[in-house]
């Protein structure tokens, strides 16, 4: 493509990066960005800069924090010894938006795929085992999506937990096989939360 | 929504208001940018600064540039007398792809839209009018979309244009009825350049 512009062209590229958004999408967000006024988009790529150089991560869940223990964590109305296992920090939000859980998170960073090379080793894993041998867990909760690599991830978690005496549970499947955690309804979440059943490995 | 973190929910809202991204597009974004390399977060965030604080725009054609006038309008190889009116930068991008036009062009910034509130004077319209008188124009493209609003903008200009002793041609409408014009393959955007037609005010 023949850009008028540098600058047109170097945003289309950085944009064209994110998921799902093409050169055409790209080029209709540099039309949005320069139509808007220059306090606005400065707030935008200031915010998109600090969102990766100011992040920080739990030391003790992994979720994103902007202290170095999140508010969960820190939290006194949270039973501390019952940990929920998620994927990633959309799972956080769409659980703590059911309003069904009191317990505290531990963010994987991701699920096992080896069609894509992650392995156990490039997930918050063994933070996990050291937390529940540490804090006297009395319950693992896992909320993982209902797909392959969830599935997979919870079949590796429960024989590494097996010997922890700790009690495994996964959230109740009225999720339909196959979706995506992130979208289902907030009543199916909350209930699969709340309805909970053991773990047969 | 319960955010982890004020930098994530600043993100969120940032993002989400590019146009066609709600809350969880721009959470997949916020995710997506929290993988990747910090240098490369910078980068993107400070494309989108300087494209805004530092675009200019051609002072003759209105058309985006990184100099006072644009490499169309400084060029010799171009028919300086021939103009091609149209929308916006993505018009004129798609017009440049396809190799078949060497005029120049005049970037009007939108198009009449009395719902939207967009009259004649929002758009870069005085500016044609003067050029047209100026310099000697031979011949004046209307390559807008074939919409009510490009309608109506091509009718309103070929009034005005009337009395300047210019040409006026319109694309020819190879393009469908109701078709954008950026989204148009380049064979047939090509063609109806090529196949001008002559304007029946």
């Amino acid at each position: 493509m023949n850009y008028p512009s540098i600058l047109v062209e170097e945003a289309v590229n950085e944009l064209s990066k994110f998921p799902g958004v093409g050169k055409k999408s790209a080029m209709r967000m540099v039309l949005h960005l320069l139509k808007q006024q220059e306090t606005d988009v400065t707030k935008l790529g200031e915010a998109i800069i600090k969102l990766r150089t100011q992040i920080k991560y739990c030391q003790r869940c992994g979720n994103v924090s902007d202290t170095d223990f999140c508010n969960i964590c820190n939290s006194i109305k949270r039973n501390q010894h019952l940990i929920c296992v998620v994927e990633d920090l959309r799972d956080v939000i769409a659980i703590e938006n059911t309003g069904q859980f009191t317990g505290t998170y531990h963010v994987l960073g991701g699920l096992i795929s080896p069609v894509n090379g992650i392995g156990p080793s490039d997930l918050n894993i063994e933070n996990l085992i050291k937390r529940i041998a540490d804090e006297n867990t009395t319950e693992v909760i896992m909320a993982l999506s209902a797909t392959t690599e969830g599935d997979t991830t919870v079949f590796y978690l429960s024989r590494k937990l097996k010997d922890l005496g700790v009690q495994i549970s996964t959230i109740s499947r009225g999720i339909a096989i196959g979706g995506e955690l992130e979208y289902a309804d907030e009543i199916t979440l909350g209930r699969s939360i709340a309805l909970r059943i053991p773990y047969q490995g």
